[in-house]
């Protein structure tokens, strides 16, 4: 049988989401759980690998077994052999076709962005941060270019393994709440780093370095080199994940702006 | 010269506010980070002593000092030599009338309980929860029984040292944002434990075990051992002390529920 199930964590736990040796990681933690849980050892494959200080609020994941356990056994269950830090949300049986990696059509980010000039203590870890002052217009302008279908070469990480540079931003929405600023990231898949250094882009021109449109300059260019520095990791949250309807998993993320 | 300063911390990081011997405390880091920017020892003075795990989004403080410095040295300046769990929000000079405890008209906290089947992962620590279906009317009908000036020792710890049992509860607000429970009290002061003992007694009532009706039976037995047990600390904020006019301090706690 085949399961999908969906994930939260806290990533300052992990060193990321894939097993390395000597670290603690999300997959280590849930293979863990869900081979204890099954009686022999499972293999957990996700839609996107997070990094080290990045959380979930939705990551989904497959695996098989041959185990016969009711649905609530792979979610409290499994749950009960976890690390406060990480915990599943619900488990779903799913056809043999499904792949939580390659069946994805989008994947949904969040970046939560404090915007204060005092760092954050309760929220330590858990939200990016700049006391600058922002413009949020300019900012929003910013990343309204980006959307569409383009080679994002300009934010992709050195050691991205993606095939492709090419990928489709769906949407980036920005939407402030107080002094934390909220971004919103869907496409059908994401370049290694590509939301953090989407992020350092768009602070250099919100604190008023560049104009919107050096965007286009920026992606035309197809050159890491010239784009600001990766953003913190901390405010960053892989929020949900779309599949094919006959599927009939929930995809997209919690639309309430909140700090999760 | 005497100073104001507003405090922001994650209880799980320390034991508690007060002073104790060979563990970290809030109070003991942050006379550790005045004490440095003064050049002389600084002794802290809070409006609420708050218990290990309890978190604070403005919890207020004084001290004295001889050493002439900016203001933003007491906020951005005391802040770097502070844990990142911790950060001074502001500072005000205050005449030497005033005393962060003694001034004290109103304590405001709130409560954070999360009420879904599943335990929370990334606000592990930082809200209460319970799986178990919740009549919140009930709750709410209970919560507002409790409000005015009443002898509390049926919620009163063992260990309390308040001279008096008689508490004024002004408010006592209950909001539900999608599977979040948001309790708003503010009390002119507050027992040892009192927040987290009405929280039991709360739930006990939200459960079905209790009709609301039974809150008045608490409190007129002032008797500890027969309300329910000690709520988790988890979900607990102190969030906000309104002093009188004249000192000029914020002291109303953040109007919006989000997750802070």
């Amino acid at each position: 049988m085949k399961y999908a199930i969906a994930i939260e964590y806290d990533g300052r736990a992990f060193a990321g989401w894939q097993i390395q040796p000597d670290q603690p990681t999300v997959q280590i933690a849930l293979e863990g759980a869900l081979s204890r849980m099954a009686g022999h050892a499972v293999r957990l494959h996700a839609a996107g690998r997070t990094d080290a200080g990045v959380h979930a609020t939705r990551q989904i994941a497959h695996f098989e077994t041959d185990a016969s356990r009711p649905l609530t056994a792979w979610v409290r269950g499994v749950n009960s052999f976890l690390p406060p830090a990480v915990a599943v949300l619900w488990a779903r049986e799913v056809p043999d076709s499904f792949h939580a990696r390659f069946s994805a059509m989008a994947r949904h980010y969040r970046y939560l962005l404090l915007n204060h000039p005092v760092r954050p203590a309760l929220m330590a870890g858990r939200v990016g941060w700049t006391h600058q002052a922002l413009d949020l217009e300019a900012m929003r302008e910013a990343a309204q270019r980006l959307l569409g279908t383009h080679d994002f070469s300009s934010f992709r990480a050195a050691e991205c393994q993606a095939r492709t540079p090419v990928k489709t931003l769906h949407k980036l929405d920005l939407h402030a709440d107080g002094r934390m600023v909220v971004l919103d990231f869907s496409a059908n898949a994401f370049l290694h780093h590509m939301v953090r250094n989407i992020m350092g882009a768009l602070l250099h021109v919100a604190k008023g370095n560049r104009p919107p449109q050096w965007m286009d300059e920026l992606l035309a260019a197809r050159d890491r080199s010239i784009a600001p520095p990766t953003f913190m990791p901390d405010g960053l949250y892989l929020a949900g994940v779309s599949y094919p309807a006959e599927f009939g998993l929930p995809g997209e993320p919690d639309p309430r702006h909140g700090m999760i």
